[in-house]
C-alpha cells in the first residue's frame, strides 16, 4: 500500500494487521530522530484530527510541518496539486491531507510518490477515524464477528458513515442505521432501526455529529432532536450492560446526546480520541515500513 | 499545587521557591526528550506570552502542540472544556491557556487532571506575568521587603494589576496606584499617587498598557496622555538613581512612555521578556516535579 | 557578514562561497540539538519560502518559532521593531523576516544584533530566492560566465528581478528582459528581447509570476498573456537542447507558462524548490559560523 486514502478497498486481513500494529506501537514516545518530515495540510477546520496526527508523528520521532490556509500561497490561488508537490519538493516524507473536495484523493493518489494519508475528503471519507473506531470496538469486544453496530444521526452529510459501513461489514459486524428523516442516505442499502430499537439491541451505538456547516443555507432546527433521535438518559438505560456509546466528536451536547452521558461509564468518546493517536501511529508505521522495502 | 491559575492564594514561601527554581533552571536548554507534550491554547492574540511559553517548554525538552482558533473545532462551536479534554485525551501533559472569559479557571481547575497554567483570564489574572515581574524586581533589588512599587495606567482593564497588588503585598512590598481618571478600580483599596510623586519616591515604576481592545465602543483619546499621566523625559529625570522602569508590553510608544525611554538604562522592559522564559520554566518545572510525586 | 539582507552588495567570491557551503551541507539532516532557535516572522502569505526555511532550520538541528500575524500582538498595533526585539529577548538566535515594507531591512539591520535573513521585503528584494536560482543554474551549467539569462514577466512588481539582475551580473552572466508592456521597470538598464528571441538564444528562461496582489485596483487581464508573452509549447520547441526553464512559483498555470510544460524535461521549477532548502541551510550555516567567531 502506497497511500492510505480509503478503507473501502481494504481486506479484513489488512485492517487487522494495521490494528495490531497500532496496539504494539501506540503508547511509545520516541525521541526526535530528524529522519522524517510529516506535513499536515488541513484545508478545513480541525482540532482533534490534526493534533492527533501531530502527536502520532512526534511519538514516532518525526518532525512536523504545519500549514495555514490563510497565510499560505493558496491565498494566491495555488492549486492543491501544486501545494502538495511543493511540500514534496522541500522534503516532506509523508503527507496528511484534509480538503473539502470529495475527489481530491483520486486526483493526487496517482501523481504523488510520497505516502498520503486521507484525513478527510469532503463528504467522502475519513478513513483514519474509521480505523480508530474499529480499534475502540476491538479493544472492547476483542473481535467484530456478529457484533451489532448502530450508526445514528446525520448520515447524509457525514464522511464517517460511508467508511464505517464498508469497513464494519468487511470485518464481519452487522451495521444498522437509525432512521432520521432528512438525514438518510438512500444510496446505501443498510437496514434501519428506530433509536429505541438501536439502544435495546446493539452492542455499539455510534452517534454522528450534525454537520451544520455542510447543510448549505439554513442550519437544521435541533430543538426536539435529542428527544426524538438522540441518546437520552431514558434510552441509555435500555442499553445492554456491555454495550458502549461512541461519537467521533466534536459533540453537540444535548443534541446528539444528553450532556450528562458524554463521560458516563459506557461512553468511549474520549477513549476514541486517545486511541486515535495509537491508530495513526500504526497507519504511518505501516506505510513507511512498506515504503522502505522499495527504497 | 496541581495547577498554576492565580497568584492570590500563593504564600510568600511558595513565590520565593518558584523564583529560586526559575533562577536555577532558567538559561538551560535541554535537547528534546520526547517525554512531555505541552499544549498552548491561546484564544486571544499574543506574541510574547505565547512564544515565551514555547521557548520555555522547548528549553525544558518538551514537545509543543499549537492551537489556532480560526482553524480549530471551536469554529464548529466546541466548548473550552471539550477542547481541553480533547488535548488531554490525545496526550498533552501540560496545558497553557489564555481565554477571554474571566472565570474559565474556576470551571476547568476542578475537572482536568493534567496541570493547567493560566496565561491570561479575561480581565481577571495573568499570574505568570506577575511572577516574571517579581523575578525582575528581585533580580534588581535582591529582596521585596519595604520596596515602593507604583503601578500606573489602565488599572481598570488590566489583568496584570490585580495579580500584582496581591503578590507584591504578600512578599512585603508597598504598592501604590497612579491616579488616572477613568482608569481606576475602586474595588481595590490601594493608596494613590500622582505620576510625579510616583517617579520621585518609588523604587519601581510599573507602567500598564492602555487596553484599547477592552474599552468597548470607542478607544480612549490618548493625545495628552503622555504629558498628563505617562513617563516623560522630565519625570524620568526625577526618578532615584537606583529606580527602574517596567512595562508588560506591548508598549504604546509615546502614550504610556516616551519612545526614547523604552530602552534607556533604567528600563527593564526587554529584560522582563527575557526573564519571562526563565520564570515560566521555573513554574512548569515546579508543577511537573510536584506531579511526579503522585504519579 | 552579520545579516543576509541583500545580494546587491555581495562579491562574486562570497556568492560562490555560500553556494559551495550549500552544496556540502544540503541534504544532511541533523537531530535536534536544542542549541539554536530560529524565528520565522512572515507578515505576508508564503508557503514555499516559509516551509523551505523551516525544513532548512530543522535539518541544521535548530528549533523553530512560528509567528501568526492574525493572532499576534501586531493585532494590537505593535511595530515590526518591537516584535523583532521581543523575539530576540525571548531567545531567538536567528530571525527570518518577510514584510510588505520595502525598507524594513534598513530600519532593522543596524539595531538588531542577532542575524537577520531577508525572506522578502515588499517589492524590494528576495535574496534567498536569488541564491537558490543561482544554485540551480550552477548545478546545471557548472559556471555562470557568459551564460545568457532571460527574465520574463512582471518585472515591475517583482522583488525577484532586481536581486537577480545584480547578482547574475556579479557572477558574470548576461541578463536580458523580455519586454512586456506595462510590466517593465525603466529604472533598470537591461537589454530587451521578445519572448521568441529569448527562447531561441538564452540558456535560461526565467519566468516571473504575475503579482496580481501588488497591482492595486484591478488585476490585469491575462486572457491573451500566454500567447503573447508566456512560454507556449511552440516557443519551448525553439529552445536550445541544453536550455532550461525556471519559475520562482507559485505558477499561474496557462498564464506565464503552458500547464503541460510545468513538469517537462527542461523545467527546473520543482528542482528550484528542492534547492531552496539546501541554499537556505548554506546561508544560515554561513551566518552562524561567522557569528561564532565573535561570540
Amino acid at each position: 500500500m502506497q497511500h492510505f486514502l480509503s478503507v473501502r478497498n481494504l481486506s479484513a486481513n489488512t485492517i487487522e494487521t494495521i490494528l495490531e500494529r497500532a496496539e504494539v506501537i501506540g503508547g511509545t514516545r520516541e525521541q526526535h530522530t530528524g529522519r522524517y518530515f510529516a506535513a499536515n495540510l488541513f484545508f478545513e477546520p480541525s482540532t482533534r484530527t490534526k493534533m492527533s496526527f501531530v502527536v502520532a508523528e512526534r511519538n514516532l520521532g518525526m518532525d512536523t510541518l504545519d500549514f495555514h490556509t490563510e497565510t499560505s500561497s493558496t491565498a494566491k490561488g495555488e492549486s492543491l496539486y501544486d501545494t502538495v508537490r511543493t511540500y514534496e519538493s522541500i522534503g516532506a516524507d509523508l503527507l496528511v491531507i484534509r480538503h473539502a473536495n470529495d475527489n481530491w484523493c483520486d486526483e493526487l493518489g496517482s501523481s504523488i510518490s510520497v505516502p498520503i494519508i486521507n484525513a478527510g475528503s469532503g463528504k467522502g471519507e475519513h478513513p483514519t477515524q474509521c480505523m480508530l473506531d474499529l480499534y475502540t470496538i476491538k479493544q472492547e469486544f476483542g473481535a467484530f464477528q456478529g457484533l451489532n453496530v448502530a450508526i445514528a444521526g446525520d448520515i447524509k452529510h457525514s464522511r464517517v458513515a460511508r467508511s464505517h459501513v464498508s469497513a464494519l461489514k468487511t470485518v464481519g459486524a452487522n451495521v444498522y442505521f437509525v432512521n432520521v428523516p432528512g438525514f438518510m442516505d438512500e444510496s446505501l442499502d443498510i437496514p434501519s432501526l428506530t433509536m429505541d430499537e438501536a439502544c435495546t439491541m446493539c452492542d455499539v451505538v455510534m452517534l454522528l455529529r450534525i454537520q451544520h456547516e455542510r447543510h448549505g443555507n439554513g442550519a437544521c432546527d435541533t430543538t426536539s432532536y435529542l428527544e426524538k433521535f438522540g441518546l437520552t438518559i431514558e434510552r441509555e438505560r435500555k442499553m445492554q450492560n456491555h454495550a458502549i456509546i461512541m461519537h467521533p466528536a466534536p459533540v453537540n451536547r444535548n443534541v446528539e446526546i444528553d450532556t450528562r452521558l458524554v463521560e458516563c461509564d459506557r461512553s468511549r468518546i474520549f477513549q476514541q480520541m486517545e486511541n486515535g493517536v495509537a491508530v495513526r501511529m500504526g497507519i504511518m508505521d505501516y506505510l513507511l515500513a512498506e515504503r522502505s522495502v522499495f527504497v
